[in-house]
Parts: structure tokens; sequence; C-alpha cells
């Protein structure tokens, strides 16, 4: 027999009110009912988001958003900084350049979060940088960055901060609005716990003026086409149906629970990780502003992270995640995101144990639990 | 009670072991398990599609992959020749436009087809032309186009034919290698019966050079990215898991069919509708080459096909399509794709009848389910 436990960072478990709904049979979407259901839940991403403004749903990964907030905002030449610190800040970069802009790559250590002065004296040496990229939670190395002080550094110049929030977006704290973010994107499957396949995008005025100077060319990720149709509750192409559904349900969840004690529980269960990590006398990838999201830690040494992630999974029907490009081989990343409670974080840990164990790494069995169940009992 | 019949052209119904596939528990993408999924999946499109060329999954609607062959194979200023014969034509035209290509419109009235002669007169004429973008059946007039006819045109020429199979896929012959077809853009909600968020994209030889020489910016929708991954049964950004799992068992459903008896339900369905309006005294919009995908039909004179559509789905829970664009109010749209047995042409047939009488329309009653019943027994 087997059995599946899924804890990795995206996709993470889908609620069974999701899923249940998302197996109901087919609707049309250019419907009043599914035009109310759309509407429920532009409103609830606005909740999760803290925004006022602005937000369209598209159906593609979140890529496919972090490219609408290249080519929807930029012109060709146009200057940006990218903070990159991990996989995703990457990404950022790379369409930047795929769409002709001039890339200022702001590298910072992978494990380490991006200083807001850094940024602040870039950005005042350079004043016709159009834009800032960067991320919440960077998800390939479980770095959190202080959104809050870039916040108040970029909104004192003519650019705009763009905030990839896939994996971040539940787990840790963000306020759109309060904090002057003026693009936040994000996906369907990490904190918001329904299955791949969804991107959201909200945007502030001062987004949408550079929006409108925009010189790009863009289509299916047109913000003023799709404006248009979501100011009718509508959508300019098919939206993706049954995961607009599944997603009511999972805002729901989010809802009842409320922001503020949703980003308490994912707190308590990264802190569990990471004490049972530290127990078992392995060493965290991010050397400070771990994030609630998911928890990377260093393979001990010999052992290749990927072996741990197999045999786990193989083995135990345990689904954690490897590292991704330059980490792959030397970390291993455990999410506790989204639809996760602190049973799971004991799942985890203990068979984590058992993993290590088998391949020789010497540790007192039990102390990572131990460490987990003190940190889940306070 | 409510209970709901989808007789619209996309989303169409999603047969239950589908549905169901898609309520099972999440699992993550970078495993042997997905991977496995995806290289069966993308085998069946091929079947479906009859290609041995290289086929793409997208997390996108269908105009995500209609983008992806413009920005993928042409250059900026590129001519292009668009079959404008409904809204779908007209969409390519307006994404060639966005993404600055010079685009000839050959335009074909509304409820006809293109003529395979004038298109090889105008590649001809102006040999310069890179592409030639149709589409298999426009899903907004229920025409279907003679797309081996064009595939002999422009294959004699530098052109590349680009074939949006969107709503044509299964329902209408399609044969992409024989027929000397360089792309095919197709999706997920129509014949191939999943819920929308999916699209596809088969690629000739031919159109992978056009797509080397390609000075176009793109990212989430770029051919070679794909290509690298999908050679190692990957996706380069995370998929809409769930759906690529409901197509499974949708492929295999068409698979035990048969595409031959796939086409010929479809022909026949498509038949029952046809003669039923015909013998209820309405038009058909379609002046020629129906499609055996939807049927569109004129609203009697003095009555709005919005109000057909609307008591339809309010009274009865019959959920058909109106008229699009330039055709709202005057057209009414049934599918006959996908999901669909002959009892649902039944149900099709008399709750119309039933309310064409309420709208005070003279007819006799039950001519059109005997017209229906006929072409069904034969």
């Amino acid at each position: 027999m087997r059995k599946e436990y899924l804890l990795t960072p995206g996709p993470t478990p889908v609620p069974p009110q999701a899923l249940l709904a998302m197996a109901q049979p087919m609707i049309h979407h250019r419907t009043p009912q599914f035009m109310e259901i759309l509407k429920e839940v532009v409103e609830g991403l606005k909740y999760v988001l803290r925004t006022k403004g602005d937000v369209f749903i598209f159906a593609s990964s979140g890529t496919g958003a972090m490219e609408a907030s290249v080519s929807n905002l930029l012109s060709p030449k146009d200057k940006v900084l990218v903070i990159n610190a991990g996989k995703f800040g990457e990404r950022f970069a790379d369409i930047a350049k795929a769409y002709g802009a001039e890339v200022i790559l702001l590298d910072v250590p992978y494990g380490e979060a991006v200083s807001p002065q850094v940024v602040e004296e870039r950005l005042a040496k350079e004043k016709d940088i159009k834009a800032v990229y960067s991320t919440l939670c960077e998800t390939s190395t479980g770095v959190v960055h202080d959104i809050k002080s870039l916040g108040e550094v970029v909104s004192k110049t003519q650019a705009a901060l763009i905030v990839d929030t896939i994996s971040g977006l539940g787990p840790c704290d963000f306020r759109m609005d309060e904090w002057s973010v003026d693009v936040a994107v994000c996906g369907s499957q990490k904190g918001l716990m329904v299955p791949p396949g969804l991107a959201f995008i909200a945007i502030s005025p001062k987004a949408w003026k550079l929006a409108e100077a925009s010189k790009l060319p863009k289509y299916y990720f047109d913000f003023k086409m799709a404006k248009a149709a979501m100011d009718k509750n509508d959508t300019p192409f098919t939206p993706a149906v049954s995961l607009v559904i599944g997603l009511r349900e999972s805002l729901k969840v989010l809802k009842e629970e409320g922001l503020d004690a949703t980003l308490m529980r994912h707190k308590k269960l990264a802190g569990a990780v990471r004490a049972a990590a530290i127990a078992l006398g392995l060493e965290l990838f991010a050397k400070s502003a771990s994030s609630n999201a998911v928890t990377a830690i260093k393979a001990p040494a010999g052992i290749d992270s990927e072996k741990i992630v197999k045999l786990l999974r193989d083995k135990y029907g345990v689904w954690i995640a490897g590292g991704q490009a330059q980490m792959k081989g030397k970390v291993f990343r455990i999410a506790h995101m989204g639809y996760m409670a602190e049973p799971d974080m004991l799942i985890a840990v203990s068979s984590l144990e058992m993993v290590l164990a088998e391949l020789d790494y010497k540790f007192e069995r039990g102390v990572g639990v131990k460490a987990a169940e003190e940190v889940l009992s306070k």
C-alpha cells in the first residue's frame, strides 16, 4: 500500500472541499453563475493581498504573471533593477532581458536577504531605473525579503516595485497597499492551496501609469484587456473554470482562519522544522530572514540531497523538494505552506530521521522530533 | 431542484473519470510519477493531432497558444496572411498586430469557408508572406475550413500554415502531418473534454526553421524552452498538474473510441441538430461547410437570440451559447463536441422547442425532435 504525504513548496496539498468543488460537472464561464464566483474570488484575493487595487486572474503558471509584470510595465531598453538572491530572482532578470530591458542585477548571496539600503543607494545613483523586481519569499533558498523596507525606499522614487509573492503569500506577512508595493505577482499552488494553473496580478495606480506608457508587445497577459473584462466580472479569454471554483473554497478556508492566524500558524510550523534541523546537527541554508513558507536545509557532508528526497518519496511516500539550479544536490527543502498543520511537521521530521539513519548520518534518533514537538507545544 | 445540461461550445462536459482523477490529492510535478503522466499525455495528443512532431503543453487558455504561434515564429514587420471568417480569425489578426507584424486580412463573409484558391492567388502575388493563420472550426460561426486544401496550397510556398484547432480537434477531421500543417494550436476544454486551462502546440520542422529566426520577445510561451524541457518529459514552468491528470483520462476515452469513430459520432450529432433546425423553419448561419463541432442557428425574426439562451438556461438548465461580437443577439449556438451522445441532442432540440413556443414562435411542436431522431436512427 502506498500513501503519499505532500510537503513540497508548491504544489501543496489542496483542502478536500476544494478538490470536490473542482470535481463538479463543468459550467460555462460567460454566465451570471460564473461571474458571481469570479467576483467573490477576486474579492478574496484582495483580502489576502491586502489591497484595494485591481486584481486579475490569468490561466497560467506564476511565471506567466511574472512575464506580465515585465511586458505590461516596460518599454524596450528601459532600465530595471532585479534583486537576484535565488532562482526566482534570476527568472525576473531572464524575462526582462528576453523583452529587451536593460537589467541591472543586484546580486545577493544565495541564502541572504537583500539590504534595502543597498537598493536605496543604487536608486539614488541611477535615477532612470523604471522598476525594481524582487521576490517576497525566495522559494529556492527559503529566505524572505524585507518588502516593507523596500517599499519605503522605492516609493520615494519614480520606480515601481514589483514583488513575486508566489510562494510567500499566506505564510509570510504581505501588505500590498500599506507597504507601497506596485505590482504583486501570485500563483495558485502554494499558500492559496489550489492546484497549479492560476496566476494573479495586483496593480497599484503608480504601476498603471507605467502600463499606460508601455510599448512592449503583449496580448494574452495584457493588463488593459484584463481590466476591461474584470470591470464586468469577466475575463478576456476563457478562464480555468474548475481551478477558479476550487480557489473559492480555499479562500473561504483562509478567510475563516483570518490572515493573522494564518501567519502565526505558518510561523510556528516553520519554527518547528528549523528547530528540528538544528537539533539534528544540520545547517539551515538561510543565514537569516528565514521564510515561514519553506525551509532549505543543507545535506550533511558526503550525502547528496537528491538521495534524501528520493528515499523519502520512494520508501515513505513523503514528498519534499531538492535544491534548484546551483543548489541541486546540496540542499533539500521542506515546505510548511498552505494546507499544513502540526502533525504534518512531525511526519516530515520523523521520516527525515529515518532516512538520515539509513544513509548512515550520525545523530541521536528522536532529537529532531523532540525539538519540533517543543516548538509546537509552546 | 436544478439540474444542468452543458451544451456550450467550450467548456464542454467532462467525463466523470476525468473529474474524479482531478479530485485526487495533489502530487508534485518534478517527479518520475508526473513525468510518466506527461509522457503519456503528449503521446495521446500526438495521436489525436495525427502528428509525429513536437507537442508542448502550456498552462493557459487556447489564446495563449495562439499568441505563442505568433511570438515564436515571427519577427517585427513580418508579413502574414490571416483568414478572417469569424471571431477567432480576428483574434489571430489582433495578436499579430500587437506584435508588430504586417497583417494582410483575408476577409471571408462570416458563415462561409475560405477559398483555398483565393489564398493561393494571394500567396503568388505576395511572395514575402511568412505565415498563413487559419482556424479549423470557426467556433463563432460553426464553419469548418478546408485545411487539407489550404495545406496543399501553403506547403508549396515559403510560408508556414498555422491552424487554430481549438474547437475542431476531435469533432472535425484533422491530419497535421498528412495535410502539411506547420503549427496546430489547441485547447483542453472542447473536444478534448477537460476543463479550460491547458493549451497545446504542435510544431513541424518547417515551423521550427521560422522559430529559429524569430526575433520577437517571448518567455513563458518560448518554444525552445518548452522543447528542452519536454525532451526530458518535463515542462519549463509548473504545469497545471490536475488538468494534465484529467486529460490523461479523457485521452483514454478518445483512444478507446478511435479517432474515426469519434469523427462519425460528431458528424451524426451535428446532422441531427441541423436537421432539427431546418425542420423547425430556422436558418443555419453556416452557408456550407458546417462544422461537426457546433451549429450556429439564426434566431427567428423578431426574437433576440440572447433571450433563447437565457430562457433555456434559467428555466431548463440547458446551457447553450449566444452569438459573439457582431453576431450577438442574432444567432444561438448548440455544441455537439466532446463528451456528448445522442440523447444530449434530443435534450437540446426538445428544450429548444419548448422555449421557442414560449417566445410565440410559430411551428408544429415535435417536428424538430422528429427530424433529429430520424438522423440519429440512421
